[in-house]
């Protein structure tokens, strides 16, 4: 049996899923504006795809179950353009507690948080060592666009790095969701470059809210997608995380 | 433009949705074990699976959204079965305040919560309640089950209500995504009946664990059902909510 | 010893109640408007007076003790009429957290909760399942209006079933605390019909103010009440909560 | 009209109260083991039973209302006895604000929280700093037994102040509610000599279980109490409290 | 090795005063205007101050270690005057919750808070009863100024007791941190004389802004304060304080 | 005058500083062990020592104070050392959010955390971006560490960046607190090579106990320190945190 989604599997195949010691990956994403482009699922889309594409690879030989994805992140600082739904930091502290807590009494002992956007980078990485002690069990974070940096950098032709709605993310959904892109808009999908908050250089952060930075919402040059881009990029992603997996990261911490 | 995902949609695609005054329908199902037959997320599905309809059909002249559906809910009495999340009331409260509260930010003011999980029912009243003064915005909410109940009663041969994995559940998921019912274990798919506990005439309730009712995980008639049954009852209720949406039930709360 | 009420017995009286497994009820009502002729007491005073006699019919058989009643609950939609007290749903559940705790530290098992408003029916609903599975004791819920639902339609000439400050609740306080009654306003204690929100066939809810369903504060009609018909209602419910006792609906979930 | 309890007045007489500028008291009390001879319910009944009589006596010149007593405090030390009720602090907080937010809300502006349980003094006063800032609103706070010390030194053979089940509270027991005195346990109702420990000399505190200072659950001489000194304690509490109130201490901080 | 203060003890040394069984002093202060000759952290000075002091005295025969203070507590009532920092009482309580648990962990089992500020007296009480049951640890608390009162009212001229900015604080500071202590300004540094709230023979309590008090921001007379009689003081409380370590308060509650 | 430390100053001296819209620094470090050779408290004193020094600096064109150090945050990995004084993540926002607030009431506008302790750093980005949205102020967040990390790295022989109890804090500590260290224990002091969790290369992040790492307790080569290079350390940190401030990196944010 291939099936790798947790939704889409029976009680009886998760209790045999947990008796192999499978990970369990647990997207979380964001609902936010992604440009005029781009609708408002594009983190939450990625994150889950390169997580069920992953899951896939490695099931063969990493029993491996992909949580349906927390859909909704710390996006405040996109508040301002309409379509956003944001969570504060205390209510997703208490969203991922509950998840956890439910994967591991249902007997899973490994969990790897993925995660979609930019903005939950350094709030999952706090959460995620904060609920390794709540619930005495590692839970692992990453996020689905660092598993390959090189590759990232070596696909795009005009930036380095994922930014927002830019050439990274809308050549993944011209892959995933070509239907989903509103291809007429592509010429206005540019704005200035940026760095995630967790990767940037400088030494001082500070909350600036998306519309100080762009007024179209990208960040990027979204313009610079295609679908051939963005399937290399999923493809390799996911094989990257598949990669992670059967390295398996929680060895020096569990037993098993 | 026919779309009705919120998560499918642009940020200013919902800004324009927004202006129009348009419904937020909030799908809140759960993820838990559903009998030997059934996936986990049959509550998420098939609440999403009716407001999409709903919304469709409400779409030419009553505007309507579907946010994305919170696909966990309160399933304590299902965890010994296994592959359950389940969330504290604390924590749905948290979930659903911040999901809300952004649905008022991005300008909507009519939001509608439609329920999947019996388990969820009394708690989403009375968290309907609590929102309704937080965040001084009527929230409406319901059952997809319940806003045709005579057709649910004349539809089914074995049951006059919804149970659980029952003919009901079963028919439904066998309509709309039958690659995901176990059909060779449908002889298996069935356990007593029960009345969900927000319609049972029992003057008193216990939360009683639901492997104490069923070793099978299923109340009712799973084995009776049937892809047609299914249909009817999709469509029906489909109908039937965007009924309701079109008789403006926040009309005397709100100015327009 | 035929004391039943937990604040008139000593420590070493509770000690033994506790020994002998007995049941407490837990009287959970409101301070909230009640018409012009009702004082705000009502729900608090109608609830602890049928667990009293209920108590004291059942204490031969069932040993049975009566909490000091928790006279406050969830009223926001009286808030307009003043002389109202509400909680916040999480105040509220971390009261009845702490005083089922407390309940259970002193050797007690079964719990019920005895509702004496309708505005609490769902969150009490909620609450029993949440602290059920907090405090690992099943607690159990009713409303002391709900055990007998025929007698209490048999008994009202204008109504099937209580409303607010209504021929049932007034003909109750005619019989219980006749003093507390304005008799002299009781023509104009009257107003529009309503079903309890948690007995509406309605399938949308909307947590609807008070003031905008009636402008007297009373929903039915107070003006036909008589003592008779409130002491008939007040000895039946009683008989029917003991009777509920003596059927032990803990049993399937307790050892003993 | 004379009546001053909150719960037996109508909505429309508590908005007079209100327009009238009447100070409401809030008794505190516990409920709590009080010795083999008094019932659990003490603190509560005579915290209430002061108040009554002071708003009885203060009604003519200052109008006054007495909402319904907080019946559970804290009252951690006593849970070895059995029979004891105890709130978090966290919870106390919570039903304080709450309840004195609906006080605020139904239009009155003084109000005056009065304690009848020594294990409550410190928090109340910690409590009462805290709201009055929450609510921007000053919420006085007394104890029912420290508005004339004098008195009580006065009047107790064997006691220079209240202790707990001592000559003092089961005195006024004795006045106040004589069915509920075990006047064949009298005989064993003493203990050893305590000072409350908001009034304690000592400058270390440290919360000591109660059984592990008094074996009979009594600090002081229960058996030395009669309801004379009783009612004269009563009386002269309640006139003290009255001419409190008629000294407005929130004059200062208040316009009118 | 004579070192006391937790902060520039190594991991190892503290193993060792814990295992031999060291008392933990925890100061907890404020950062709040004190008039305008004295420094906003004065209160976290003096405590800190004669915790160490007393902790050097203790240490030949009882180990001692002084934690980092607490420098912020309960300052409201200072706010008007600018340059103050108040926490909430819930913030306050989790703080010391989390650093009394860390103690704890540290395998320590006594600790003694000492408080320097009036505004914490009765809030740090009520604390202390709460973080006893929530760790089932014996938190104690006193004052640095309490622990002997009589040589407080001997060595002031003008008090009988600390007040605010006073002769007793201004002396303390001149002695302990003289180049703080704005002299120039003493002229000015007087103001009404007060009662702390926890020690005020006042039976009703209110919490008054402190800028209604005074318009110097001290109550009581600053400019008599003198260097010596500050170190008479902070002397003789310090050895107070070791002199309470010495006849471990703890010893009834714990097993060594 | 030429002051920089809030507890230093006065009221009416820091409302001067809030009128000139001075820069807050808020120095959080930790209380943790630190090897063999370190005080518990290094973390706290060195962001501090920075802190002060650039405050100096910058004191004659920007305004600055340096408020009190938190000097307690996230070391849940240190605890298994002993002598470690951790927070939770909600206790670390509540106590960041009463102080900040406070900072804001007293009328600063401009409020820059420096942090010196690696396991804060993603939590207080997070905590950074939650604050700026609660309070509606912009609060920045810094490392002493990393306002100048071509310093640190030219300066330190064995390593490129700051470790923990390594050359660099060992360096750093031999010239502000040489007192502090145990130079006799130096020899000891090193362990095996880390980078910081939120500079780490591998995108999967867990986290680990520390003494799972290293058994000294050191990562790095405190072995390596000097004086020296503590000093140059030292003075070229702050002096590049002053050039920051000059910068005035709210000026986007802020009107002034």
């Amino acid at each position: 049996m291939t099936e790798v989604l947790w939704n889409h599997l029976t009680a009886a195949e998760l209790r045999e899923r947990a008796a192999e010691n499978a990970v369990v990956l647990l997207p979380v994403g964001a609902t936010e504006q992604h440009g005029p482009h781009l609708p408002t699922g594009v983190d939450d889309f990625l994150a889950a795809e390169v997580c069920r594409r992953a899951a896939e690879l490695a099931l063969p030989h990493t029993p491996t179950v992909v949580a349906p994805s927390v859909w909704s992140g710390l996006s405040e600082h996109h508040m301002a353009f309409g379509g956003t739904i944001t969570l504060s930091l205390t209510t997703l502290h208490a969203l991922l507690r509950d998840v956890c807590r439910s994967i591991q009494r249902a007997s899973f002992r490994r969990v790897l948080v993925v995660n979609g956007h930019g903005g939950n980078m350094t709030a999952l990485n706090a959460l995620a060592t904060e609920l390794t002690a709540e619930l005495s069990m590692p839970i692992a974070i990453t996020n689905y666009f660092s598993v390959d940096r090189d590759l990232v950098r070596d696909t795009l032709d005009t930036q380095g790095a994922l930014m927002h709605a830019c050439e990274g993310e809308t050549s993944m959904m011209l892959a995933a969701h070509p239907d989903l892109v509103r291809t007429e808009l592509l010429p206005e999908a540019h704005g200035p470059e940026i760095t995630l908050p967790a990767e940037s250089p400088d030494p001082v952060y500070l909350a600036v809210p998306f519309d100080r930075i762009t007024t179209s919402g990208v960040a990027g040059y979204g313009n610079a997608a295609t679908a051939e881009k963005g399937e290399r990029m999923l493809t390799g992603l996911a094989q990257a995380l598949a990669g992670t997996l059967a390295q398996n990261p929680w060895k020096d911490l569990l037993d098993r």
